[in-house]
């Protein structure tokens, strides 16, 4: 028998661009705060019962990793004393938003042909040994598996001063951004991914408009999509 | 007439790595450390009168760019007030150091797959308009063009945990590390750029310690290489 899976699914809003506002609401403000508050809205009109947990890393920058969040990653978790385990309390915090996560929508500004070094310190703090992949040197083959839990989506949505970043395009070889936050989420074992981009914002004229509005009907799609695949019909 | 150049030369010296000491003499000691500071000390001995100024974001992490930063940074020097000029301070100071040097030695290990999140954040306030680089909408053809002096060598000292990640190797297309470094600092002007690392640290076997002898002898043949480049004859 086929049933609708009724239960409440959770996204995790990520936002790391350096500007508060959003695009077209605020002066100066954000074009991919702007595409990733429509993606949560209009998802938030299809399942109004779902849950939305938002981590505002552009304004509230992650502690990047250091020599005391290593050694306290690298040891046994019964074995850490209150300094490591307190050293690790905002990376369990991150990677908990991460693991309960359905969907993943991440605003991710291309900075200097890269991601925001907050986001980077977030993939950082989340990435964890024995938490969110293993590592063994004795296995055969891979000494690396995955530990997150399967069936997650990403969605990226960015945003980019000049153009021609998509695949294909005159300047995708350059372009860190996506690809630099699929791999290591790949690498953990997310790998059904989506991503939207806004370019041309430096030219601020008629071609900037028009990659708005395209994102724009993008994201709206790209909600429908998701919202039928992760609530597809299960055999019960 | 042929005459060498006599001009005491400057070395910028970066560390990024999250642990402070250096593999080989250090407990859980950086590899990026170790080889930076064999290229700075066998530059030492080859031009004992150069300058070496040395920027340890690892241990020192820079402010990343914030919304006071960018509003700073798109105002005009003289209409900035005093609050403005203050954020831009630490910024000032990294161009500066940067804008000095005639060799920036990097050490920039591979943190899933990408650089460290500190060394973005210098990469992001190196990046400056009007200063770097600069921008022009109503410019004919490409509407930016450096503003870095010119002359200039990067060298990029890295280390991975997994093995592969060179052009061509079976990692190749997930080491954001080099090109994420070099692609702005080429849009800035800095275009010659080397690169050495060491691969299968989290093996800790025979593989690692050939990997650590090889970049060690890359390093020292590299000093020789760059010290005879920037030392070569220039026409009096």
């Amino acid at each position: 028998m086929l049933e609708p899976n009724q239960n409440p699914l959770r996204l995790l809003h990520i936002d790391s661009s350096a500007r508060p506002g959003q695009s077209g609401r605020d002066p100066r403000g954000s074009h991919t705060r702007r595409l990733s508050a429509r993606f949560v809205e209009r998802w938030a009109a299809r399942r109004p019962s779902d849950i939305v947990t938002y981590r505002d890393v552009g304004q509230f920058p992650p502690t990047p990793v250091d020599a005391a969040w290593v050694e306290a990653a690298f040891t046994r978790p019964e074995k850490r004393d209150a300094i490591q385990r307190a050293r690790l309390g905002e990376s369990d915090h991150l990677v908990a938003e991460l693991v309960a996560a359905d969907v993943v929508v991440v605003g991710a500004p291309m900075y200097n042909f890269g991601m925001p070094a907050p986001l980077k310190a977030w993939l950082d703090n989340i990435v964890r040994v024995g938490v969110t992949f293993g590592f063994d040197r004795a296995r055969d083959g891979d000494p690396y598996w995955p530990m997150l839990p399967t069936g997650k989506t990403l969605v990226t949505l960015s945003a980019r001063g000049d153009y021609g970043y998509d695949p294909g395009g005159r300047q995708a070889h350059n372009n860190f951004v996506e690809s630099g936050l699929a791999a290591p989420l790949a690498y953990i074992g997310l790998h059904d991914r989506h991503a939207i981009a806004i370019e041309y914002d430096e030219f601020g004229d008629q071609r900037l408009a028009a990659s708005i509005a395209a994102a724009e009907q993008a994201v709206d799609a790209l909600v429908e999509q998701l919202v039928r695949q992760h609530t597809a019909p299960v055999l019960a």
